[in-house]
């Protein structure tokens, strides 16, 4: 049995394309920069970003922490949503690797008010006071929901009032370009630095990309070594990248259009509670009534082939991504509905 | 002229007592253990604060990092509130001494929810997530702000249930004391530690010290050479820090009365917002109308010989101590009243 | 023309094996454990390194600095070469990321008295000591030479003495093996943890392998998230990596008889200066005399196809790998006599 | 009895003028900029090191520990003895702190050779090199040696060849100028910045100075409030740290004298070992025979009212300072000839 596996967009495997590309890679040693498939993706990724120069990093998570170590000095603080995947999943390493000090301020699934960034900004020399070295967004966020285009612009007009840079967790930025209908390079005209995953909902199997200015990327090249990312042959992962990022960013639409057909379907059954609105991108939200049988319902997924994740303090989440068809979405559903209505 | 100074009880000189105690400390070197009047104040600090051990520091700042550092492995996640004074005014230190997270909650001037605190800690071994090393309170809060005894009571039972320390920075805890009418072990017992100011309203001129366990102090004390602050004959600070806690601890009721009595005529000036029941400790903190003439006001009490701090954002602090009397507080207030009436 | 690169064996292309080994490989998310290709290199790692676990990590590198974050706590001292990777080319990460002091001892090439490392180990609760966290080997070291066992030997007996743990470079510990005719667990018994590199002689294009007993390794796993290590679909670089170990690994004897075959034409060179005994892994060193012509030296042997590093301070060195054949070697040994017999 | 102490100049008592000092001291809140004579130290001492400012720090490894923050980046190397203090005896505070690389070389009790330096000052611009952040000379040496002028001045040139600051630990650099009978200053013009004890044979109880360009003191004095070393009415151990400077800075040739009377004497003993040439300042080290009752000769010691360390590894450390006179050199000098004599 093939399984269904709607757990996360990480869960993606490498496409076809990616593993001829793997297979056919033209590779040497980058830390000599000798390898032309990694200079070809940090080209594609700088100029698709929006950027000067883009480097290649193996994960998102060191991409980000690359990013604080980069932009700050010991001792800075970084200003962010308390629901940011800086502060919820890196595993404490921004008081580790940068040694900066994280002051969350309150978030909507990412949305951040401009003004509450404004406020906690450290104005004058008061050496009482850590000095405010980056903010740093995340969109879309990593529960889907995508920052307006307005809410980045006014955040880059309070950062340029303050000289303050921004950092833009990107993992999923080409979702919330599809959502917007807009170039991703309208999104991260906005900050100074973005990381962007080429795995998640891009499919590539290992890697993502940190892009800045060229003298930002020249400080993360040295960075990236002391964290342990200067691979040698990357380029055998950086070829499914450049296909992640040529074929793949333009079909997120299809996920994201799955993801509403399966929104609509769970909210019409019995015991879900899910609000269509909130599925911007290619996840899908929703609480489960208190009467329904989580056990039974998860039982009848797996044996329906689904991989999915149980709810977390009522609510659920399933996400789509390129191995999810719109069949397979009518399939899901199915499921659903039939343990949920034979209990409700 | 003898200035009066308001603007904080920071600014306490030494009584003339400390003086004498200075002059005639018996010393050695503390770092070979040779200080006995470094070794009675610890011993006295431990007993007054309940704890097993104590470590003289040279500031209370430098208390609250020890702790952090002692507590906590680098990338642990700290829980506290996002207005307290390690967040606010310790010039980032934590992240860069101890190489912690600090992850705020919502505080009331140093009040927090005892299950927003709950819903913080990290549980499970998840990987992505750092461990939850320690919970800080701060009573009586750097705003004049003390901790009900059942917050402290509910926060120290859940503490427990996830086996989390608890830090208390305690530079005003004298303070709390007071205002609760209580011993100040019946705040401290809900803490595993203790940072203590001896300057502040205690007026000793320089030194805190950090209370815990036997095995916390012996560890902490090599954090403390570690970050500088092993003195040497350290006994002539220490001798004043004695009078401190036996002169002054039990003479703060003084503060609070002139505190309150202050707020009570100025309550009842035009242009002035003040809420009484805020007055808890040694701190009068209220708003003044638009219409009020600042500068005119400043200059005012400048006249009359006061230091006072101007106002910030339109409020304003008024903070009593040992060198602010019943009848300076009455000429204090009389300042006001001419320059508000004149004005208002 | 292809080159024939002997600048480094960091340069080796990914054999004809592995590209299929990547094209064919079995993924899943591994950050949830579904890799099936990763785990099956840990578990064979683990088995040829004569450990309990391994863990996959992009770097070696990176794998060093992980050992250091895990053994140590911040602040305690690491005794090592001072001619060693640690110390020279990991770009100070060692204080920036574990946080751990660098305490360096006299090295000829890797090769560390025992006695002085046993010098070195900081005794008793002194408060003004760190404590001795880690003592580290590199063997065989990136400059060629090899630890003899009794060395290695010693050393754990120094370590056992004062419980210290050891962790190995072991970047080329194959290589090490393969010169000292053993298997490579008699080396890597010596040491708690060891990091060996898939890449190098053993010609995978990403990865180095991070081993040690089961605790510790689940802890390296929680460090390894913090440090931004861990990827998804890592099996796409895991399986060159098993190719690396099952095909590879049992002919590096092959390399280093070329290497010494080299170091025999050259020896017999008018203008160099090669100790033939200190050839003992695949990398061949020599001195040229000041009469030589390097500037025509190198143009030789970039107009024969030969990618070579220009000697550093009168020092050259010469690697061989997998893509460098006994033909080769005598190709680059003509080449070098006829540019030193013509010059000399 | 009145103890003679000759362990160590840590073990020096205030002065009756400094006890008059601090019981006198005009006082303020020194985070406020308000104690005057806090600000006369700082002015007095840098007037004196020669430099532009100075700030007061608590103690003279924090003062070493601030330098390495306010010189260094994160992650920066520091050249310097591995015989030094910062190596010795600061706990592995620079990697945790300052988060530097210390990177050592061979010191002959401070001694470095310059070349040496100038060989491990990192050139060029390798990603794989920590940046060479700075060069730390100590200068008299923890065990008394003298650095020689002409040693100082070609550090200081090889320095500016690269561009690498230089801080000089100074804890007993009073004592270094006296042996070298020239003014503080021609050893301080060699360094950027200079710590400097007022404790040890300068005899104040607490404290030492930073002193450099007003500039780096600027930032200094935000890096000590990170530290926790901001203290309040700082001027009760400024005040006898201005009599420190004063008084006994000049009077250290005495200590010195009596220090090479000491040797004389304890050199014609039978089972001791003594170069008298090495005692330069006021420590004389010596060597005993084995044959030597080490027990017998500390009995005897404690016995005529002496406080001294016990000799390690054979070697024996005695210090002078202002407690100790002339008279009490012969008296000391006649108990160790009594207790070999007896026994040698």
């Amino acid at each position: 049995m093939q399984w269904l596996d709607v757990r996360s967009d990480t869960v993606t495997q490498p496409t076809p394309a990616m593993r001829e590309a793997m297979f056919a890679a033209v590779v040497g040693d980058d830390v000599y920069g000798d390898d032309p498939t990694v200079a070809e993706l940090e080209a594609l990724g700088a100029r698709m970003l929006g950027k000067e120069a883009a480097l290649f990093v193996p994960t998102g998570n060191f991409g980000n922490q690359l990013a604080l170590l980069t932009h700050c000095r010991r001792g800075d603080e970084v200003i962010l949503g308390d629901d940011c995947h800086i502060v919820w999943h890196e595993t404490g390493g921004a008081a580790v690797i940068a040694g900066v000090q994280l002051r969350t301020i309150e978030s909507e699934l990412g949305v951040l008010d401009p003004r509450a960034i404004e406020a906690r900004i450290r104005v004058g020399e008061d050496i009482h006071f850590p000095r405010t070295g980056l903010i740093c967004l995340e969109n879309a966020h990593s529960n889907g929901r995508v920052i307006p285009l307005d809410v980045m612009a006014e955040t880059r007009r309070v950062a340029d009032r303050h000289s303050v840079p921004v950092h833009l967790d990107g993992a999923r930025v080409f979702n919330a370009a599809t959502h917007l209908g807009c170039d991703v390079r309208e999104i991260t005209q906005y900050a100074d630095s973005v990381m962007c995953c080429l795995s998640k909902g891009l499919a590539a199997p290992v890697g993502s990309l940190l892009a800045g200015s060229r003298d930002f990327i020249a400080r993360a090249r040295r960075g990236r070594k002391l964290m342990g990312g200067g691979m040698r042959q990357a380029g055998v992962i950086a070829a499914p990248g450049i296909v992640a990022l040529r074929q793949m960013s333009g079909r997120l639409a299809e996920d994201h259009a799955n993801a509403r057909a399966l929104a609509a379907r769970l909210a019409a059954l019995p015991g879900v509670w899910l609000d269509e609105a909130s599925v911007q991108i290619n996840m899908v939200w929703f609480r489960l009534a208190d009467s329904v049988d989580v056990t039974a319902l998860m039982d009848a997924l797996a044996d329906a082939g689904v991989k999915a994740n149980p709810p977390e303090d009522g609510w659920m989440r399933v996400v789509t991504h390129w191995q999810v068809s719109a069949a397979d979405v009518e399939r899901l559903a199915d499921v659903f509905e039939a343990a949920l209505t034979d209990r409700a």
